[in-house]
């Protein structure tokens, strides 16, 4: 990764494994003329800056994913029109609705994943290879699913792609599976990842669980940053967590984060549309410079970015492994 | 109207439809001495200044409705008794609470709706000549019922009456319907208005809705001025909207705001009693100076003030109707 | 009423209040060609015989009500065809559905009530003469409302109905309300008449109770005959009670019974489309030969009829009174 | 097919679409030592007679298919224990239950497709030559799902499956989709087929709908024989329906009959494990002979046979089109 | 055990572990005058006959226990009026309502626990000489609680008690736990004895489960005969399973039947006031006669009896352990 | 008392009957090494100055209580560990998880109380002289149970607790019981104190109230200082409310405050991570200097202290009684 990857030192005093940026929320509400909110999008580096493909709620709280662009990964250009997608693998294309992107580069293209409203949330996936055009595929899977990540390459010649198969509603559980295909088209070999955590060992992740960045490639496997939610007397609370999964086999846990990594403490996480969120959907990180930086959303409302040196990050999982 | 209606032009910058008043909220929750809470709340001109019904909730949570007296319609006195109710059309004037009042001046009085605690929520009706003796009449309809809004003036010599059925306890649905009723005592000729919006096409009203301030005549038709729910996994989101219903055929729907007006986004409407609440009960306007003030409340917690060009927020929802 | 109401003997040995025909049900769930189920059925004396509206689902289970005759009130024909209503007192005769019928003789005609879909169940009201020809009037309330019971002539100069506010679905709550109407039309003035029962006093009467049959003048009062209901660990179970409410208040409850008068135990009430209801819609009764007959739905599936003395039910209530 | 199906005639003054067994249940519910239920159960011509895969769930109440054989269609000889799987095109053949089963006859083998336990219901899927030994595949999809349902041909060249996806406890919802394999092992080209009715429209099946019997091709298209659930105040109903689809493109619907073609109204379907459920999950038919023999599990504790002349049921469902 | 035990001989060809009276109901729902239904009653022996107590729900749907004497255990007379209790061992012998009850003999008298009402169920204790006074005790619990049970003889010189904590509505979960009471008066060392099985394993008691008769005391250890319940989308169905725990630490489970003992089968069972229960509350044995005799409710409304030969009962829960 | 508590006297112009401390919230959430948060706890005057008991959720939100001390009770050194058990008057010291201590000192020790993670919530003890070594004892109830809080002295010769009888979930009803102990291991003599209000009389305490500090005693009798919780459409409100109960016969309610005492309107009450949370849990007082000094749990976060006049807050109480 040849760009400089946004970065700001842990703050003096800091003993904790990440940090927030301090100049969050890097992005606002309203930061284009239709939004309602801007939360829950991911960025990758691309051409000499980064891309990104973030959701915008509009003001009617219709929900859609945008291009955007960054020089620094931190102020960043979103397109006021949402994504047009073009017909990739398939005629068939319907959209009620697009949420939660994720992007990863594998081989030659973009591809971005999202939970696509066709007779309820699944998987969308299209690709790109500019931000400019994107070609619309066939929906990974049947209704009902959110949280698509794919890995960045293949596995064992076949794309792989985690997901938390989900209801109709505001599901109260689930858990992260794997599924392969051959060909971006069929799907198959689904395998349970991980589920909830007891409530007594690690309360945080009990209620349901969904990955969040696209997978980082590390000397113990593969990093998973992940979503864990309570169920509160008063609500659902989104926290951040750590996995490091198999690099041949990645439906084999081998170290999840007791612990959290980052939990809602701050004004902008504890208050806005959804209070009590903390929702990581994409990393970028440096091995070189030991850096790993996270985009999250924030209350369902904002973007925010946390900091971790990439090396402790792992450490940190491995040393609290549940 | 000749009293000048309380106003702020729209701050630099700001591109909105409607702002806030700088200095909200305008009624904090403890503003009299047994107060929890003021909000839901009804303002009109009177005299040469404003009047306006209050809902205040006091230490012990029980809701009730005061009477208060304003020069400017920004700074209030607000009685510190609720207002006591003599029988008018009946002697059945039995409550067991009263909240989220709206007041319509009809030919030579001021007609006080509320939602009247009588086995469950229904329309409680007063009208008063002064603000100081009122008489209540009839509820209107049946348990279970809230936010009852009168029109201004008799439509087809009738009085005409917006409702929302709703159940006994926090509804999880609502449209608004209209009634009619030749003498304040019997009503019927119960009409649907209008209904929730589909998810995909206007979230944040796609739960409940309910009529807001009274409707105002404008050229198009009544404005109204409504309240849109949306449930969050995390509880509802109340929000405001508008629409333009026909003059002599007020069931009948022209234009309605696909985009909200106004929806929570302030410190004081995501934090306090219930998170996420803007809720207009009144409205003052002057269609010569083309200005439009809403009262909402905020959180149910406190009053808050925002602002429109009368013009604009007609046309707005004429171009951005669902 | 000179034609001979259907009457059976109390068995031998039998010391209950009511009792069953021995030849229930009446009427079979698949009695005419396109029925799934005929239950909750009005029937009164007309001409030298019997009519009566019916409560058939068709097998798309679509509600509907359709006119009947019989000579002996035992052996029904029911028309193939619903019942096609002619506008009334207004063109709004909308209806999505239509069940539970009740039927009133008031002065010179007879009036229907039902629950009528607008929106949701509410109360329709029609009249006819004849059973051939029906009017449909303004619904008596808005949404959502079952069980409008007429009472069979003005009270106090006015029309008097029972009603129950419900909600949109199964609804799990249910009192039993008086309203008033100067002209079938517009309707007010109501009260609430009775609540459900305390669990500990009388636990099949304590998740809600509706109006059954159009209520009889007995010396004492009104006698009504209404359903109750309890809801055990495997769903709703339905029974007939019977109260005495005062002649000219009827909102005033002066008996009521703490024991059920007949409650579901026989094969067609226990299974059948909804096991474990006895639900009256009917009564036919003779002070001069102290019969009361009972036209009840069983398990919503088919009609059965049950059989007291006048004197003694009266009685009974009177000496069982909650 | 060669063989004789089971049949017997239309019973005298019947003038149902279809008609039962006299001698239903034709499989009881202790009709192998373990049993507690044998319901829900798939058979096809095979050799000189009929084998089939039947669901029985033991004492245990723990849930597993079994292999039964018969000359006749109506006598059955069923394995005492359950099938024991092999490994096919996989060796994670996991199954915490199994139940449900289909079996559809393809090209050179018999497939089984059922409701597989892996952690949570989803599509399992097995093939076999000779109803002894049992290949278990891949699982066709995530969970949550059931009721999947294979085509007995290719189309276009590829395998094709309905399927209703679920959650994971007593699915309040439920539509019928389509999915594509080119191989039995990746699934793809997900497409809505068709979704529960309006109340108002066809109450039967509103709640839920899901594929019953492998289809069977006649002129028009793809005869499916589907279940349709209502949830009354007492619970879930379970009826069948049938639908005709597209012969090449078997997401489009021709037509759908609007009354059902069979629903609970026996005591054996009325009572039992699960009250009121007829849930067809295979059938016979003859187009030489103009017959259709469907297999129902009722109440979920035994097994029933219902008839119908397959001219007659396609006419029905063309002519009581929803 | 001197007087002869109800005894039926295993029917011709029945090859269950436990089968039932062949005349089962042995008690009528209507047996005594005022009786809704009469079911979950315990009975022991008592001088040359037995005696028991008896749930009697009234036709107010009242819960009321009343003493019943018989000469051979299977016909009854049951007092007409319900236990009148006096004060035992405290003064407060407050009862909103009685049901469910059981009866030890310990030492020198008969103990009566039930579930009673004190501002919700808890567990009601009295002491009798001769079923003529009965002394009413400190409840042993604090809400909610249900399914008290006591074992026979103290253990390690206190009395001990199973029972099963609860809410305070239809509680959807339930597991049985052991008290112990030096006095009968305060009560502690709770432990937990058994909880639920996973579904998988033996689905019909995986919702809850509870005690039922009181333990008898056999080679192995304490014979626990229990109820578990399942819930299927109809509603909970109630079976009655085994279990033997240690003789002198009874929260130890040595063994607990996976497959049920007996579950609902036969008409009186799967239809009536809570269709699709067997719920037993006593049972007689014979060591000497190896007779073991159960008296169960069946669907909240009658009383059944099964048989099982002791020695079988025991070998077959060792045998087919969870 | 010889020990000087935390005091700050009453803001100017603040009229209320209690006011908070103007450095709230005295403990953050992050003031130990691996908490989350830290609320809910209790304090005690212990040597020259105070002990405490404090709940602290680590960041595997992870439930347990650590001891802490301070020299003036606003300035708390917590340790780094939880409190490490020795078996007490019990070798079964289980425990899943610590939470919402109280600490009451009698006689000779520390008695602390928490909610016990046993099969589920329940009451846990233990005792210590030093707040070094601590000694568990038998849970005092079964399963489910919360807010045990222990009168500071033992009444009629036997130690006396509160508690909430609660479900498994986060329970949504709850009443203060009284239970006695002769010996800390059995409990008896279980008795209710107090149950929620009705919503139109004081609806902050119309869903749960459960037990706060240890009781107080005052000329009047114990006063009790409890919370009292209200469910919004957007979740549970907890509030402080205080009551005075009969010195020797606690169970009788003397006086209750129909307002409450103190509810959430500070910033780190409203949001965090249960938003809307004032909890108390201890109190120090002095009645020579007319002072109490409650220490509130804020937010599921934070812990608060809040001061009122010892005379005035009972005055209030009494002059403001339900």
């Amino acid at each position: 990764m040849s760009t400089q990857i946004p970065w700001q030192e842990r703050p003096e005093g800091n003993n904790d494994v990440m940090w927030r940026y301090s100049q969050n929320p890097i992005i606002g509400r309203y930061d284009i003329p239709t939004s309602n909110s801007i939360f829950n999008s991911a960025v990758v580096p691309f051409e000499d800056g980064f891309a990104g493909v973030f959701r915008c709620d509009n003001k009617s709280v219709q929900m859609n994913i945008f291009a955007g662009f960054s020089k620094d990964g931190i102020n960043w250009e979103i397109n006021h029109e949402p994504i047009k997608m073009q017909a990739g693998n398939t005629e068939m294309i319907d959209s009620d609705y697009k949420y939660d992107p994720r992007v990863a580069f594998i081989e030659d293209r973009y591809w971005v994943t999202w939970c696509n409203g066709y007779h309820g949330p699944t998987i969308g996936i299209a690709y790109t290879f500019d931000f400019k055009e994107f070609f619309q595929c066939e929906n990974a899977f049947l209704p009902f699913n959110r949280n698509g990540v794919l890995f960045p390459q293949k596995i064992n010649g076949k794309y792989a792609m985690l997901s938390r198969p989900s209801d109709n509603g505001h599901t109260p559980f689930g858990d992260i599976y794997l599924s392969y295909s051959p060909d971006m088209k069929y799907w198959g070999e689904h395998r349970c990842v991980m589920k909830v955590s007891p409530f007594e060992d690690s309360a945080w992740q009990c209620t349901k669980i969904g990955a969040g960045a696209v997978p980082i490639l590390v000397e113990e496997g593969w990093l998973l940053l992940y979503h864990g939610v309570i169920q509160t007397c008063n609500g659902f609370r989104y926290s951040m967590g750590g996995a490091i999964v198999d690099k041949n086999q990645p439906n084999k846990v081998l170290y999840r984060s007791q612990p959290y990594l980052l939990a809602p403490a701050e004004p902008y996480e504890l208050a806005g549309d959804v209070p009590n969120v903390v929702f990581p959907c994409a990393a970028l990180h440096s091995v070189e410079e030991d850096k790993l930086t996270v985009y999250y959303g924030a209350a369902d409302t904002v973007v925010g970015m946390a900091f971790g040196r990439l090396s402790e990050v792992v450490k940190f999982i491995k040393e609290n492994s549940l």
